[in-house]
């Protein structure tokens, strides 16, 4: 993949989607609003699909589903921005360790923790067998309405890591780690393999029609400052760079969750466009140290959405007060989680469609 | 609790201990060094003493095995400081709200979820709930080489109030934010109260011999920036200045984890005189923030400690070197985890102590 790409055209221009003008930094009439995990367990809708399509690995893969579930609450909410219905780990899948996800469980793999596992990885299949994906790409781009823009995502190298050294999610990151400390080159080349195929699919997803890119790094916040810097950092800054050499019109958030002080390091350091906040970040910080550097995109505590009523009114005015005078999107710190009330998301909406900087 | 307290007097004078001395900010030869949990199951000697003593509250209410295991790794290891071996939930478990501990699971209390059941709670009778506690305390004063200081600590009380709402662990305090965003004055009542005989058993721990306190609130890192003031800032600043009041000399070290960047505010409004902070926190931020504030404490990652050999030098180097300069206490940024071997954790208190500015 080594030519520039542009999206396809649509009736409205990318350029004047309320959420893009945001991420450049431009003017809007209001924040926009989009909610990471808006397509989910929450809504019936979903639920129903969910049960018809098989695996939850097949709903990522069947487009005809995925298009569906990512519609789902853009059709109840009208969201600015709309997100691919995928998974971060497709990506192991692809590279050839299986993923299954297990009820009550999350996402299991077979362990991988030795150089001779990681080298069998094969790089070269992951684009073919991401098919479907970019296929649900183009399917959506085609089926969105006019005004909302579509955003491609992947998993950041160091929290695609951690599930694959650890064969699934844990409180302390300790497999991953473990590899990382005690064989720091063997650790280093999945890294860098990450690095080159999460551009490979970022970079397809923008051919197919993704319209901005979000990197989820999840478990960032637990790395001390030097590991930090190797295994999230600096392959986020080779990534950036990629992106921003194949495709210059797409903006970047990331996301590396839960690493306090250092968001101002990582979106200095890696050039991205905007970047997206936990709940525990106090938004009078980001706005003072953030905001000057790029797009601030968050960060209301998904409970204080479960929660509704005062709470998740005070709640987004204070976050909208704070930071909703800057280059801004609201959304959530963390994604949706599966006991909201779908009325209080469409309360969230309207409360922040009516508020006036 | 009305009078000023006085520790006893000790062959060593408790101003003269490097760990107090770095508390209060004066110069040291080197950097003390003690590490949270430093008495646990990586010890052998612990596992027996474990195996005697009945269940873990057990082992927490008799000082002859509380004593006992508090000194085991001052034997082996010679740190700077011991700390009271005990457990932020003795605090419920005085209060009424009996506590036990399961096998791979934590904690297990009979949630409390309702304003009756908060106000049915006894303030009253907490202090002589935790008699054995005090005893311990007193004990090891007696016990500890001249040179060892002597921490006493407790829980904030919103992380004590997690478990006491939520029964358990959970990873996003889900219950205790459900009760604190939908009943918030009910809430208010149980952080209210936890804050009064949080700061009763703190006062009576250092009437026992407690030289230095220490203030967990482990959870604090998930909470939205006004409920972080409302639940954590404020509770502790009161805190603060009845210890303040009622024990002068005493240095308090608050450990606010994951608040990333408000470990400033955190430091700056609370009136603590030393941070204790997480291993996500980069060295450097904290030099330049934080110690000219007040003495910093951290932060090794745990899994370094796991690792040893280059990984765990480096990484303790790299810490010694970026703090060791100004007011530090060598800490780990969370516990030390049961499958850490004993021999790194002397190999490290060995580099800490040949370690110069």
């Amino acid at each position: 993949m080594t030519s520039k790409t542009a999206a396809p055209s649509t009736a409205l221009q990318s350029s004047e989607k309320r959420f893009l003008k945001a991420l450049r930094g431009e003017p809007t009439d209001r924040p926009p609003i989009w909610l990471m995990r808006q397509a989910g367990r929450y809504l019936p809708e979903y639920k129903e699909r969910r049960a018809v399509a098989g695996s939850f690995l097949d709903l990522c893969y069947t487009p005809e589903h995925a298009i569906e579930v990512t519609l789902q609450p853009i059709r109840r909410f009208g969201f600015d921005a709309s997100i691919l219905f995928s998974d971060i780990l497709v990506i192991p899948d692809a590279l050839g360790q299986p993923v299954r996800f297990e009820e009550g469980i999350g996402p299991v793999l077979e362990p991988i923790t030795t150089a001779a596992q990681i080298d069998a990885l094969d790089g070269d299949r992951v684009l073919d067998h991401l098919m479907p994906v970019f296929k649900t790409v183009s399917g959506l781009r085609a089926a969105l309405p006019d005004e909302t823009a579509l955003i491609g995502f992947a998993g950041a190298p160091w929290t695609v890591a951690t599930y694959m050294v650890g064969g699934r999610g844990s409180p302390d990151q300790g497999a991953a780690k473990a590899l990382g400390y005690n064989e720091p080159e063997t650790f280093q080349r999945l890294i860098d393999l990450l690095t080159e195929v999460t551009g490979d699919y970022l970079i397809a997803q923008v051919v197919a029609g993704a319209e901005a890119l979000q990197i989820f790094d999840t478990w960032a916040g637990s790395l001390p400052a030097p590991y930090f810097r190797k295994w999230c950092l600096e392959p986020m800054r080779r990534l950036r760079a990629r992106l921003a050499d194949q495709c210059p019109n797409v903006p970047v958030i990331g996301f590396p969750k839960g690493v306090g002080a250092s968001y101002e390091t990582y979106i200095r350091e890696t050039g991205i466009n905007a970047i997206s906040i936990d709940t525990g970040v106090d938004p009078a910080w980001a706005a003072k140290v953030l905001q000057p550097l790029g797009t601030v995109q968050g960060n209301l505590d998904p409970l204080a959405l479960v929660a509704g009523g005062e709470t998740m009114r005070e709640s987004a005015l204070h976050i909208l007060d704070t930071l909703g005078h800057g280059p801004f999107v609201f959304n959530l710190g963390h994604g949706i989680v599966p006991h909201t009330p779908p009325e209080h998301v469409g309360e969230l909406v309207e409360l922040v469609k009516e508020w006036k900087p």
